[in-house]
């Protein structure tokens, strides 16, 4: 089975890479070959038992999905995209990117013809989703995205429907809840401090808390989100229907039990960290941001989270990224 | 108050060219100029109190979207579409007519920039719904069309509302029922037997019936439409928020219950002259179109038919299309 990621260098990428290089299959396919492409050069990765080419450029120019594509692999992850916070700074670049990109690629797959069916997954958003709510976002409930991000997230979604609908592709579009605890940097992502508040005490710094406690929101781990990669780039697909996008199990907190499990887990002393500084333009973003689900068809077709609470979570970043250490 | 149609030779298109040219007004506002275009070449209206423009070429071509905007229309009727039969049949045209050419006019809106920010009316359809449906469908249920027409259509509403929210212009998606009875010749749209089956026989011709009778759909006369787009444009944008797209009202009615009604108004020799010819393709497309809504928004925002049952619908077009008279 040959696999190409598309966005392999980015947060998500890089760990479902990991992933799959240490398993050497996805379900219960052997890998054979994989491909990475990202702007940013991905990583060669060490020990993979199978030849892995690494590939870097802006994947959303014309001619350019047409290459990716020519090796014919098996399944495609389209992680690829500009997140929310610059989608909405930056329109041109938002559309360019999260919309032509992601129909460029689709097409240069529906252009294959022939027998060529690839399964594409491609990582949609909670973002298609815009306030006011229910309680709990049902599998029905209408998208009505509040950002251009969330827009663009939609489009790709019912691209994804309509090809697989034609025969184009086999696709799977999957909304990742917001993943949280995310390594490494701060991103532009407007969802940003949902993690940094939790990341930046447990390393010993300073976080910077942009809207009140009471925001609740829906979120899963990395491990939980490459699960999910994993059981969308293997699981049958005829079991989905025609309604092909879907969105992921997560566990629903507010930013006040965000709070409580880090005191729970690492203490006042790492908690005390989280400073409070309301920022407008990201309160008024998250205000239209979905809170809570029931994502009764996901969890049906087999789609379950790593962690059962949000101490998991936390856990889980102390022991991936942390070797099992933070500052206390 | 200067107007800009798009696909103002269309079915839809005259009866709102000649509605405004009547009334010489739009709500309130009095018509000053109007700008008809169509890649048919619009008939130029006789005895119009302004100077109507007639314009004819493919709207949905870099750099014309512009030259229609270059006048600065105050309201926009976006009508040019390809219709469903014809987006399923041939892929890469109703992409180009019905997603890239809503995109560049948006565009080419959104790039005038300034204060430039028109009204303009989508004409959206029911088929951005796909079943398995509830009863009645209501104002918060998704989107999973089962055709690339209802994709199409539905990326045009994602986009009007984005561009709206972003304050590029004053988007309003109004979604017809299927328009019945559609008076003219038969056109591509899988639609086409819910009128053929009442058209034909009122004029003396035999009609073919596809579908069984007891498929239920959801239907609006000619004139509803006008109003519905005359409503769209004219009304106060501020009372709808930030869902701009909205299911008009209409009457639910079976083939049989449409039959019903042809008797009762023509008498049983006119429907007589319906023949029973199933059709694969068009029982498989129609199987996944809506049967019935709840549209309770777009009647609080004050959107009505002009008929209150089936018999209504065929004699408006008794009244507006025979002056009167059927082939009894
Ligand atoms: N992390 C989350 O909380 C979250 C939540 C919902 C959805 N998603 C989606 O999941 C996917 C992965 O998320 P992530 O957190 O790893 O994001 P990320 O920003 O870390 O990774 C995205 C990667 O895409 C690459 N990329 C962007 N534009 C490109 C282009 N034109 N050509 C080639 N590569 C390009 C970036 O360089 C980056 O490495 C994205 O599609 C994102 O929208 C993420
Ligand atoms: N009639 C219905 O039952 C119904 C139902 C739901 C939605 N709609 C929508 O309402 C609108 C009007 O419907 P209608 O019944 O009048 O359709 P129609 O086919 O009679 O009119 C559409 C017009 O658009 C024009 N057009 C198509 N492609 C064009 C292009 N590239 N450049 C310029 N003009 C182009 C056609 O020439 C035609 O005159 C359409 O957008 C349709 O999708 C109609």
């Amino acid at each position: 089975m040959h696999i190409l990621v598309l966005g392999a260098a980015g947060m998500v990428g890089r760990k479902l890479v990991d992933g799959l290089v240490a398993d050497g299959r996805l379900g219960k396919a052997e890998i054979t070959k994989m491909t990475l492409h990202d702007v940013v050069a991905p990583k060669q990765p060490e020990k993979a038992g199978f030849p892995v080419e690494v590939l870097s450029g802006d994947f959303a120019i014309a001619g350019v999905p047409e290459k990716l594509i020519a090796g014919r692999p098996d399944v495609v992850f389209h992680l690829a995209a500009i997140v929310s916070g610059e989608a909405e700074l930056d329109f041109d670049k938002g559309y360019r990117i999260n919309l032509d990109g992601t129909r460029m690629l689709f097409d240069a797959i529906r252009l294959v013809g022939g027998s060529y069916k690839p399964r594409v997954v491609f990582t949609s958003s909670i973002a298609v989703f815009g306030a006011p709510f229910p309680d709990a976002i049902g599998d029905e409930f209408f998208n009505t995205p509040l950002l251009s991000y969330g827009t663009q997230k939609t489009i790709g979604e019912l691209l994804l429907a309509d090809y697989t609908r034609r025969g184009f592709m086999d696709g799977v579009g999957i909304r990742l809840p917001t993943i949280n605890i995310r390594p490494g940097l701060p991103n532009k992502a407007a969802s940003g401090f949902f993690s940094g508040i939790l990341r930046e005490p447990l390393a010993g710094k300073e976080a910077i808390l942009p809207v009140s406690e009471d925001v609740r929101h829906w979120h899963a781990s990395p491990r939980s989100a490459v699960g999910f990669l994993v059981h969308a780039g293997s699981m049958d697909t005829a079991k989905i229907g025609p309604r092909r996008n879907l969105t992921m199990p997560g566990i629903s907190a507010t930013v006040g039990e965000q709070i409580a499990a880090l005191k729970r887990v690492a203490g006042e002393k790492v908690a005390a960290r989280i400073k409070r500084e309301p920022d407008p333009f990201i309160v008024g973003i998250v205000a239209g941001w979905p809170r809570n689900f029931d994502p009764k068809r996901s969890l049906e077709l087999g789609f379950t989270t790593a962690e059962k609470s949000f101490d998991d979570i936390i856990r889980i970043h102390i022991d991936d990224e942390l070797g099992g250490k933070f500052v206390a």
